[in-house]
């Protein structure tokens, strides 16, 4: 509670009760937003003269060139701290005009859509990053069959390449989500004082510009007491998060000597020094444990949220820094995940096993009815028998001929079937299955190098439409530089309208 | 397990087997959309000349002409439920066609978008019918002053119309995650197969228009494995959920004899015999709540994916029941407090509440800065010392005179002032006060008629995006319809682009 | 709402209203304990003399003589129609005096708890036999060894017994964590009435005696409004279905081909007629995902009580279905358990893989150290350089030779080293190395049988207890049916101190 | 990861990957424990001769006297930095040995129990520090009326103190099971090993008591993979702050101007300059809200836990610290909830309220049949239209006379009823209406006061307990020192069964 609002009437604070509420160790996070709006706030002051120009210029200079304000323990919030610090630099009379027309309720919802627009922007870059790698060793990956695993069991060919693009499809709809969120996150309370508006005739759209938001958020009711934003980020981030959680089962799983499909790279695990083969997937296994963090983030949010009266309650308050951790868990893992990806190496020879397991059957029978006119039915028969017999005789499919095909065919379906060596050997090629499977999102290699060009076009526009983004932000920020030094160098704002244009312009 | 896979090997399923791990009983929801799929994909079949058009046919009809699956406890799924069925009736060599090319994994990934994009197009209705009563509710209390508190604690005058529309608002928003939540349900997995598609040449494409689709999930293993659309949309849920909470806290409190602030309508309510002035808010209780069951819902979801292994596990069979329970949830509230809302009634006198609790003041203030030149941090001292010696003598607002602020103002500030009745007269009107802030956002009359009429705009707009997204349904269901009957017919599709061409235009 | 309560001032309830509030179809659970409070409210009355011994009578007869509640969707809840039969059976003047000194708030109270004390012992008889189950599959398996993992990378050496037992013991903790809330449910807040208790002379411990209570709960604030035994319970649940879930993660992962440890049996698995070396262990599957949503009912219940106001919200109600389903899913995962673990086959030969690990290089060191007194840190570089050096000869620790050690001793820690050969050997026998980790809670056999020798004595104390717990409800049981005939045959209770100690001693 | 263990094989650790991997920054909270766990360790090896005494003392005397291990970011935890100190200072021969027959799995399990069971201990002192300030305040406030509502409807008459004292009791719940939860913390699993104990004849019993712990956790699996008390310590954490949540609701709602009942000291709230009638109720917001994020502690751990493989994963580091925060949450919410209760000020004349809100028509219904004989049935009919009909008169139960009553008697019942103008004015005396209500558990100040008693009684054996429990671990650490002095002295342990009959006595 700060000396400004304290005022005469309550006690003093005390120690601990100031300690448990406050917000200051989340609030560095919010510092520079604060200032911004308060300098656009007081550029729109001075351009509708609800203040003096003198008095704009005072407060813009305070704002504008060395401000300190004292952000410590004892301080309640960011907003107390940086109003006092004014009051100090342009004495009471005038830095109390800072106040005017505007309440903490708003400026916080603000200041924390600010600081949570740029996050998403990074965000959104590093998932880019991650896509890129995933692309790239997909690339690198077009030919090397993997076996692919329902229910943990073995079940088709597939490369390594489909598998990672597969991981980079579902990131592109994670991209997009954090996209919708931000629409809704960059729009601008600023105006909605306490809950209410003002009588002040402020322009709220000067403000919003300034601060580079692509909307008002209209209702002052709703401009200050909504943290749905908030929670739809979270929402997103709990997304991620799971997202990253399964590449990283998968990763771990396929790494165990047992499955012996990939090995993870030496400087992303731990080993012991008494038996060195053994490599941890540590990183993985934190990936994967960050993302219940996330979820948990998520649920304080929410459960916090739910129940809330409307217009304002200190609760807001706390579901803040659930934001911050939320956003700083899925970062890291994006950005660790990103470095590990190009390094990893596909070290099993899938032949073997593929024979063994039989993952080949369901190919023989399509063959069957391609080929050779069986009906589906009667080839699903044929085949079955064929690997019961085989797997009683402890052999695989390659051990196949077209004799035992034949007597099978006969004995179980009671069909004349006299197929092709050379289709038999097909089924020992664990490429030339997976080239066959080559519709549409298919694993041939032809059609995942297709998939991969579209990929990597989309991955351009996904980046520009970042950089886009940040240049918006960039330009408000010019302008308020550029607004806030007419007003600092006191000139009276005599065609508003027309300054407006102006700044526009630039 | 049904018959037809667990073949020879594998001795019979048991029965608390069977009952363990069946999802016959939330599949019913299913039931439609797979005789759809399996319509679609015989159609796709034997125009690609996969089957035979004879086979196409006796398909085809078996699935639209009288199907009567066995839906009972000893059924695995709904899948092997409709097979057996068609089986049943085309015989085994026919009916085994059925199953060519594709799998359960893409056919219930694909089924439960079909279910529920329908339930994501009616719930966003049953949105704008909530927001309809709202700002219907909202147009008839235009000048209905009233209270509005941050911390439970009066803070200033808004109208009870301002407030309905900040609800308004927010299920706008909740509306549009519903709609860019609809763009990630209603893709196509078909064709994945079990996670590596087929090496039979079908026409992924096909199916996903004959089925409404508006584009294909290409990577097989993400169509199979993904089921961030059940998370995102379960999310949605949850945050609209939790905003529904806050507008049953909010009218729960306020109807509260103690707040006195609104009247629930009767038969929303429950009462005492003994103390019927007694209205217990049950209807809102039970809103309240639910938005707990949502939340829980989406964790039991968002947990049970974490480190799911790609491609497919049970486990996300596990998943879908959740969704349609959050759904339900979440549609019954919506409904319910639809019919509630237009009968609430203002019920409070708010002006001495007011006086009482000074929520003029800060107005008082900004008068003095306006009017008389005051400078902002004067007037708010002045103002602070009128109150102090107002709750001392135990008077309000209402109690002041211009010789008393002209006495304050010296006293407190220095300053010289002589203030008109008119303007402390003034503070005494609430609405008058109310009508005072109108700038944009505003609670004002004028601003909020101004903001109603704009938002009923856009409610004609949302009607007329989810009409248009019916029909596109509506559209391919008689697509698939036609094609069926000529399929049925026997014809053979001599120039299959020729008429798929020609089902595109009707 | 009922008509009993509804009375003349409210219009009729709406039946969409009726529907959405109503408790009726979670309330059939609740019937039986309903009838019995009802019961022990009525002898306690009429004992007191609160109502006249000939109402007491009628009032018995007619909640034990054919009580055919009308339980459907227009009932409020089980209270009502209770009350609604016994009226319609005794008359409204007799019938009403049902209602004296109780209201549904404790009454609702006390019910949950009575439906949930049974399912409480139920779930703990369930829990002892999974863990019969798998002390009995730890009994075979004494001496099958198996490799254990960390990370899911291979790490040492144990047998399925010991694994099995460590399950064993981590139930038996949740066991006693059901048995602690056993205490805080079995607790009596009949006689709290609606928050305040009553002015008549009521005896709460009789109704608590009669009800088979171990306790009363006093305070009628905290009787009507705690739902923490609840919330206690649905987290004890959530402890155990995150217990089994990992047991399911174990055994799906063994069980796959690629650990091959385990093989699941079939029927309780499916499979794919094509590939029938394929055993999807669906079952487990279905745990593991329960397990999620255990936790979503917790955190719907939890969200759900947050921020309740003291005494009764309507929003308890709609946590109480919640603890059903997680009880129910509980049990089911425990009971299915308990029937698949004896079926478990350890398939593995462990001494191959262990080689190809060099999971016994710990061991060959601790050899060093204990045998031949090489310093730990020596023999840990010895090792060491050991396993380098065979991995660089893709050899494995088989391959080890007294010479080899020899030379690598003198190279790496410059020590003459000279071993028996018998002592590498000794490396080759996994048995051999799980033997000689014979402390205490360690894998040899020789303490694994021990251990199980202690476990099976504690086993039968559980179940004695469990059997005790229900006998004394039991005995409530009888004595409540004995006080009800005396109390419907219009026995004046002369003397009820006496007939009470009677009663007990019975 | 560090130096010792990353040997030769492995290139050098990336710096992004150590940053993210490492537990250190949560590290410091057990560096304590894992000094006296390696101390205690060190001299178990020493007196089972398993290391030599000079070596055991060298090693004592390292982990004894100063210390410094570098914790800093590049660490990989606090185990190997400790480790790494002692190598520093004692050689790496000697220093070395400190690694026999024990791992990074058992210690780290270990030194969280001791971390905890310190903190649980601490918290349930807090928690009897709260309930001794509502002990306090109840007892300041028998006889002080207020309304209590059921739904925030007006409902019954009770007694601040008998509010009070139900927080009283709920909190002695949590406070058991907190108690409960410390048998299942305060077990050793040191000795485990990796996961497998050890082939050293260890005596892990002298370990377990050297720390003090109560029991040893048996199963090396269960001892290192066991999480369960992590969980069921958030769990019982998550219950005492929803009990907290709701006090800090009803406080809030209380002490609004509109219910008035409360009003909460000025330096637990904030205000505003401009209206210094508002007191907004920070502290209790505060509470409120964190009640979610234990909640989201708990599912952060019990989602990270669900699915993970036995034994030991990294995903268990990144639990820990949801724990520890989970426990600062709930302590600091505790400690200054117990501040603050003692101030509370009741400021309601409940008399006025309590007649417009007509809560003593039960009460008058009651003394009908009580004094007047009149059936419950009809006694309930007469007053429900003596309600009705004053209701409609905009009268008050004070309003109120035997002419009235008959007459209403008459009308609706048909009995002719002449009650005693005394009767009806008890009516009107809030506190009689409690002071009739005093059946156990009731709100009567006589039974309150019997109550009370009885819970200070409770409150001292706790208090007690708590003292005995702390005094049994300084006592281990006592042991522990005095052992470690005779290790250090290089006091060969002769007799070491005597040695240890000699330390328990101490």
């Amino acid at each position: 509670m700060s000396k400004i609002l304290r005022g005469g009437r309550l006690s003093p604070v005390r120690k601990d009760v100031a300690e448990f509420t406050s917000s200051i160790k989340d609030d560095a996070k919010l510092f520079n937003a604060v200032v911004q709006i308060n300098t656009a706030h007081v550029v729109m002051l001075t351009e509708q003269s609800i203040i003096q120009s003198s008095d704009g210029a005072k407060l813009v200079q305070a704002l504008t060139i060395d401000l300190e304000p004292k952000l410590n323990a004892s301080s309640e919030d960011v907003h107390m701290a940086i109003e006092e610090a004014v009051i100090e630099k342009t004495g009471a009379e005038t830095g109390g005009n800072l106040h005017i027309a505007k309440s903490r309720n708003d400026q916080v919802a603000t200041a924390i859509r600010m600081a949570l627009r740029r996050q998403l922007l990074d965000l959104m870059l590093s998932i880019t990053k991650l896509q890129e790698s995933l692309a790239q060793a997909s690339e690198r990956h077009l030919k090397a069959t993997i076996l692919a695993y329902t229910h943990l069991q073995p079940a088709q060919l597939v490369t390594f390449a489909h598998y990672l693009l597969s991981r980079f499809d579902a990131l592109h709809r994670d991209f997009r989500r954090l996209q919708d969120a931000y629409t809704r996150v960059n729009v601008c309370p600023m105006g909605a004082g306490a809950l209410a508006t003002t009588s002040f005739p402020i322009d709220r759209k000067r403000v919003s510009e300034l601060l580079g938001f692509d909307e008002l958020l209209e209702n002052s009711i709703d401009a200050v007491g909504s943290r749905d934003f908030l929670l739809e980020t979270a929402a997103v981030l709990t997304l991620i998060a799971i997202n990253l959680s399964q590449i990283a089962e998968d990763l771990i799983v396929w790494s165990s000597p047992e499955f012996g499909l990939l090995e993870i790279p030496d400087d992303f695990t731990s080993t012991s020094s008494m038996m060195p083969q053994k490599k941890n997937p540590e990183v993985l296994e934190v990936i994967r444990a960050r993302a219940a963090h996330v979820l948990g983030d998520f649920v304080a949010s929410a459960a916090a949220m739910k129940n809330m009266p409307s217009t304002y309650n200190l609760d807001f308050q706390e579901v803040t820094p659930k934001l911050w951790s939320a956003l700083e868990s899925v970062k890291n893992s994006v950005t660790i995940l990103a470095q590990l990806i190009p390094n990893l190496r596909v070290t099993s020879d899938v032949s073997a096993k593929a024979a063994a397991n039989f993952v080949a059957a369901t190919e023989l029978a399509n063959i069957l009815v391609r080929e050779y006119n069986v009906p589906f039915r009667s080839a699903h028969k044929i085949v079955g028998s064929l690997v019961k017999s085989l797997l009683a005789a402890k052999q695989t499919l390659e051990d196949l001929s077209p004799e035992i095909v034949g007597k099978i065919a006969q004995s179980s379906a009671g069909i004349e079937l006299s197929v092709k060596a050379r289709d038999l050997i097909s089924l020992s090629n664990p490429l030339k299955i997976v080239e066959s499977h080559n519709v549409r999102g298919g694993p041939a290699p032809a059609e995942v190098r297709r998939a991969l060009t579209a990929r990597k076009k989309n991955l351009i526009a996904a980046k520009a439409r970042i950089s886009k983004m940040k240049q918006h932000l960039q330009q408000a920020e010019a302008a308020l530089k550029l607004a806030a030094k007419f007003i600092s160098q006191g000139e009276i704002p005599v065609n508003t309208k027309l300054k407006k244009e102006k700044l526009k312009v630039e």
